[in-house]
């Protein structure tokens, strides 16, 4: 690890800018004690009183010194280079110190006008931290500059970097927390710099905050010495700069030395890459490191050292309130008067709270000052995608169910062409899995973005491709949100069952786009857009480790205003979803396809009015003349299928029985309106499943799923819903179907078994299922593929 | 990276061993071979004919050869110095290998009588890989010497690192795939270094396996260069030594040095750790890394080389198989036929098909053999615990919901004598959060492990501590699961909101249990135990960023037969659900409280009984006479205060409403017994929840799951439940309530609201409910506290 000693530079900061700097940190440190302390009295006009004091005492103290430091810093380097730099915030704790610097610097009363740069608006930043009413103690969607939903730790480099893509021009400054980087995600988000083209896209700066602590242990990044920690970082492709200490004056001119050091060097690398030469890859001999600042201060730094008899500062009992019970316990509430007067506020605020000018000309101006660039509120920039007509795309089909095609495969033909027309704003992400998953047809556009070393075998891979490839689900979820937080687009596909890797990610992120929506100034960014295939009916490779459809399910969880779900039944609808999802603005949209040959059932016409309602009534394959005996209900690719295949043998074995097949691409529509805003109201519900005939629901997940979305509707204890229940492994298609029940014979017998009067009539029909099902798992078990006269069928011309 | 040349050791293997090791390679891809393709022919008695080859080829041929070197070279070293070893597979798509291995070795035979080692049971090995009715295409529990459910990846390190904890003796030899290295879970598991305690534990031998290769890109780890690998490794506590190469006799050397050479090291880390000298720590001078291996050999290695004109052996299209079409392309199988017969199986196997003597004499013996280490059938090792008396650590009350206490706290010090009585086979997990969620009283008894630097100021560290604090959901569950899997107990205990980051290990460790218990020979083993809380209701210092409750929901997915959720209203009844999770077997076990102070509402005894019964009519809060006019029930220790003092509401507003409380322990008892073992038949149902009897039904989660477990009960269509629906933030406990709707207030208004005639006569009431409501918004938004008479209400003595 390098240090920069001051005889190899000169000091950079002359003595007033370090008085400066000193008091711009000082200003923000004595803000977000305010923010944790106080009720009133914030410029401590009077001495400190109980009553000034909040009654209940919360937010975390530890990283917020820290942060402030680095963020104050950032705005002399801002200002002397004209940077067009954010700040992203692992310890999304820190919340009081990012509240904090944004007031300081102006950017919060921007966009809070209530909240001045006066003593009003002191009193008023102070007392809604943490309070009801006011701002959550994490950084968050209300805080400006922020792209990060605080709390859950581990994402902070992985958004970075998705900040960085595509904006050539942008430094993302990013702090890394030592206990965030004990996650997993942020492990190996390190190896990013395999994934980041120096032409053509910006910078990250990762800032790794040593402050030595977690919670309550110390972290094992501070622990391990520095030559491991210096090995480790070197190995991910970084060259790192120590900044340590706990002496202001000292700390403040290293860093300050070093933050020249590593933007002069971030310069260097973008300037020859984009000097037109070529570039050495990383692993290659000449390729250079990106440089990182390691910085290693005491936890809690300028806080209470030692409370009763304990220490705090250094230490992880700094790392939430440090001085507990100060409303009646007057010894600490002196400690904390000490600790805010030992800031010197009346040097840093004048009379009326406003910062002094020493101040203000130390912050950048307007959209310069990180808590108000653009990138951070993404939506400002976010540019409409140009969209080929997907119409165009689609597959021509010889009758309804009788051509056969691989609809990812469709898909990704109007991906290409996607990712052709928006060269700088869309990628494409996914584990290892885009050529799996059939969307390798992007690659006639754009390759795989890969910055290390190539072997003449290799294919597709460039430095500056536009698919990201990484066998990691949080790194490419990371990315992605990263880049769609900052205004792009992007699609994730994903193995179906594996996405769960993410189930944490994309809480935070709906978390996200639920708050942010309600906040005026916050511009609607594009949606996060799942695509998830290898779906768990088409395992022929891997089986039971590889089955799982609950993420719909962990997805309607959260708030309906944010969430969409389609289950596009071929290749047509997928086209028609993928187009609206691509079109949307905070959403997270979940579209689940199948990545097999299947069935086309509708006109590239017919599926986009059908998915343009979301659910319907197919008439072609129905015989209920208004007036159906039964409804036979589908949702998903290979549920569709099954339904089909039973509506026809219904016709051929009870050809008076009056049968409805509806089909639901839009699954939020089972729910009332009162609960989702695609919700169809009860009277068309009524009309598409009539209150007293049953439906037998094929559905492509966990069955109660269906129940869930639609218990309180007029026909519920009708509905008989079929789904995936844990059963199956390696085997053929049909038989996956068959071991769960969702197959057409076991449809056709669940139809026989509700309809009022029809289990007398159809006894031999029944039985005769009941035998061809034992028959097919015989001719399975021996053939080790499915029988013909399932595997071939198709929906019959009429 | 240390490369061992000839010069520096002699040829490890003479002649005859260099020989045998590779008939034992050859055998064992020959195996796998023909488990991939083969239905007939195993020994190649006849020229390959089209029908003897399955119709759907399906497998992962490109990383079997590497484990199957591993494996074989293993076996070498196990056998000369008798160790106790055990294989975890990185890439568990390479069912083939394993599989093959525990064949020839004989444990296949042991543990599946009639797939035997001759002719027929070759035949039966082949055929039935990926083949319906057989066994699936990845590691899996069906295969001997497995602790791995392959298909997702990323955890088999942790799954190393736990299996090693307690188990001096044991050394875990743990390939760990290229691809598989850049997920999180695996980035952070190198870390587990500074975790391991060798005097006490036993070794993790990682065998980093770069083939280059994922489904369709190159791996980082094959591309960053040799000497950022090294880096990265030595970063993490790992002296790594490279064996490299394509030619077999000098890779089998060079394995065979290495391995020698890595085992010597660990043996002298263990004897200097175990000698009693102070050991240096991870971080100090003196500490020793641990060594492991990096082996790079081509991918698909002895595979086709080059197939249609495209090189594959060495590339991305070794990934599954390498040779499609083989039925119907007789150039296909010519090369088939050719691939197998190079692996010379006359030379492996006798006329009847057995393996020869060489083969047999090469593969321990007994439980030595890696496919019968019983480490790898952890239920044969479990030992019970010897659990102090629950009922003696209770809360002495003064009457029903009069005293107050923290429900993890009481909790701890049942646990400390736990983990005091048990000093080698309990471990308790947690992300940086033992202390935060109150359990801190473990400390009494055991540390905090911890193998790095110290500092004078830190607390509760050991060498040998048995509490794992490290910042990664990640790393706890995958050590917890890899611990329990060999036949430990442990407990997990983890916020909440965050149990989401290990949703989808949840996934695969559930599917491994609902598989296993179908599995004779598989022994149970002790339950994964959940212990979540500082829940949804509590997140004072954190707010909305820190709220989900819906790990319940994606657990109660998976197979009823393995899924348990418990939410003990208070600290009593946490004591008693504590000590049955920790008696059972083969469950997943997740259990909600809180760590707040709350108030008990049972005694001890009745606590015991409650929960043992899961559900009951709280008799002395209820006042219904046996036919009550409204149900309050409730699940959740905030949900039950709000629904007790509801009841207390509701008999001084509403004196002759009979009302009956319910609260619900176990939340399985709610599904239909059709559904869940634990399910209550409906006239035990029927008899708390009358049929036409409103119940208000106050749930500590999503309040939807409570009726998809209770749709099919006969008083549904009478079911009203509230429960978290993502609103509030940083805010005071009431008001969390509050904004849910799920306050007293708001759950007596419902009772007006449901109980038919009751909204005419309560009118006045019900607008001083509304008025209430809007009065404590107001307060709390102005004091910042909850209003007295809220928060200090407890249940009247009557």
């Amino acid at each position: 690890m390098r240090t920069l000693s001051p005889t190899q530079q000169a000091q950079p900061l002359d003595e007033e800018a370090l008085q400066t700097v000193d008091a711009y940190w000082r200003a923000c440190n004595y803000l977000a004690v305010g923010q944790i302390y106080l009720l009133d009295n914030p410029l401590l006009k009077v001495p400190l009183l109980p009553e000034h004091i909040k009654p209940r005492l919360l937010g975390h103290w530890g990283t917020t010194p820290g942060l402030n430091l680095v963020y104050a810093h950032c705005n002399r380097v801002i200002r002397e280079r004209d940077l067009d730099m954010m700040y992203i915030i692992g310890p999304g704790h820190g919340g009081p110190a990012i509240a904090a610097n944004a007031w300081l610097e102006g950017s919060y009363t921007d966009h809070y006008p209530d909240v001045r740069q006066d003593e009003t608006g002191m009193r008023r930043l102070f007392r809604q931290f943490s309070f009801p009413g006011g701002i959550p103690s994490h950084v968050a969607p209300e805080i400006p500059g922020s792209i990060h939903e605080g709390g859950e730790l581990g994402y902070s480099l992985a958004h970075a970097f998705g900040a960085a893509f595509d904006n050539p021009d942008l430094v993302v400054a990013c702090v890394v927390g030592d206990g965030e980087a004990e996650t997993g995600a942020l492990a190996t988000s390190w190896q990013s710099t395999a994934f980041l083209d120096p032409a053509r896209d910006g910078a990250v700066l990762p800032i790794l905050h040593l402050n030595g602590y977690k919670i309550a242990n110390p972290t094992v990044l501070a622990r391990i010495g520095d030559e491991a920690l210096t090995r480790l970082l070197e190995g991910c492709g970084w060259q790192p700069y120590l900044v340590e200490g706990d002496d202001p004056e000292h700390v403040h001119q290293a860093l300050a030395r070093t933050l020249d050091t590593v933007l002069d060097e971030i310069a260097d690398i973008q300037r020859e890459a984009r000097s037109g030469a070529e570039q050495p890859r990383r692993g290659e001999d000449g390729w250079r490191p990106w440089p990182m600042i390691v910085l290693r201060t005491p936890k809690g730094w300028t806080g209470p050292h030692t409370v009763d008899g304990k220490q705090v500062e250094g230490t992880w009992r700094a790392h939430q309130v440090p001085l507990a019970e100060v409303r009646n316990n007057a010894a600490h509430l002196g400690m904390l008067e000490e600790w805010l007067r030992s800031y010197r506020p009346d040097e840093l605020f004048d009379d009326d709270g406003a910062p002094t000018a020493q101040l203000t000309a130390w912050a950048p101006d307007g959209d310069r000052r990180m808590g108000s660039n653009p990138h951070a509120n993404g939506g400002r920039l976010t540019r409409d995608l140009e969209l080929p007509d997907f119409r165009e795309y689609g597959v021509d089909i010889d009758g309804h169910g009788r051509t056969t095609s691989e609809s990812t495969k469709v898909l990704a033909r109007w991906l290409a062409e996607v990712m052709r027309r928006n060269p700088e704003t869309f990628r494409l992400f996914g584990p290892d899995e885009t050529a799996s998953n059939r969307l390798d047809a992007v690659y006639d556009v754009t390759g795989k973005t890969w910055g290390a070393r190539v072997l003449p075998v290799d294919e597709n891979l460039a430095v500056d491709g536009r698919v990201m490839e990484v066998l990691s689900e949080h790194l490419c979820e990371g990315w992605l949100e990263g880049y769609l937080l900052t205004g792009r687009h992007g699609l994730f596909s994903c193995y179906e069952a594996f996405v769960h890797i993410v189930d944490s990610m994309f809480n935070q992120h709906a978390k996200w786009l639920n708050t942010s929506r309600r906040i005026g100034w916050r511009a609607p960014i594009p949606s996060l857009n799942y695509l998830l295939t290898s779906h768990v009916w088409r395992q022929d490779h891997n089986g039971f480790s590889h089955q799982d459809p609950g993420f719909i399910d962990h997805v309607v969880n959260k708030k309906a205003a944010v969430i969409r779900v389609y289950l596009p039944p071929d290749a047509n609808c997928l086209l028609s979803v993928a187009d609206h999802c691509l079109r949307s603005r905070d959403y997270v949209n979940v579209v689940v396809a199948g990545k097999q040959p299947e069935l086309v059932w509708l006109t590239m016409a017919e599926a986009a009015a059908h998915c343009a309602r979301g659910l319907g009534v197919w008439d072609w394959a129905s015989n209920d003349d208004g007036s159906p005996d039964v409804v036979l209900a589908c949702a998903g690719d290979v549920p569709t299928l099954e339904t089909l295949a039973a509506a026809d043998l219904l016709r051929q074995d009870l050809p008076d029985l009056r049968v409805r097949v509806v089909n639901i691409v839009d699954l939020m529509r089972l729910q009332p309106p009162s609960e989702h805003p695609h919700g169809m109201p009860d009277p068309e519900y009524d009309a598409v499943f009539p209150p007293d005939v049953p439906v037998i629901f094929a559905y492509h997940g966990y069955p109660w799923l269906i129940h869930r979305l639609a218990y309180r509707r007029h026909n519920h204890d009708h509905l008989h819903v079929r789904g995936y229940k844990e059963e199956g492994t390696t085997t053929t298609p049909f038989d996956m179907v068959l071991v769960n029940d969702l197959d057409r014979y076991h449809l056709v017998m669940d139809v026989i078994d509700r309809v009022p009067g029809l289990a007398a009539r159809a006894a031999v029909v029944r039985q005769q299922l009941v035998d061809k099902r034992a028959e097919h798992r015989r001719y399975v078990r021996e053939h080790g593929t499915d029988m013909p006269e399932v595997a071939d069928w198709l929906w019959p011309e009429r």
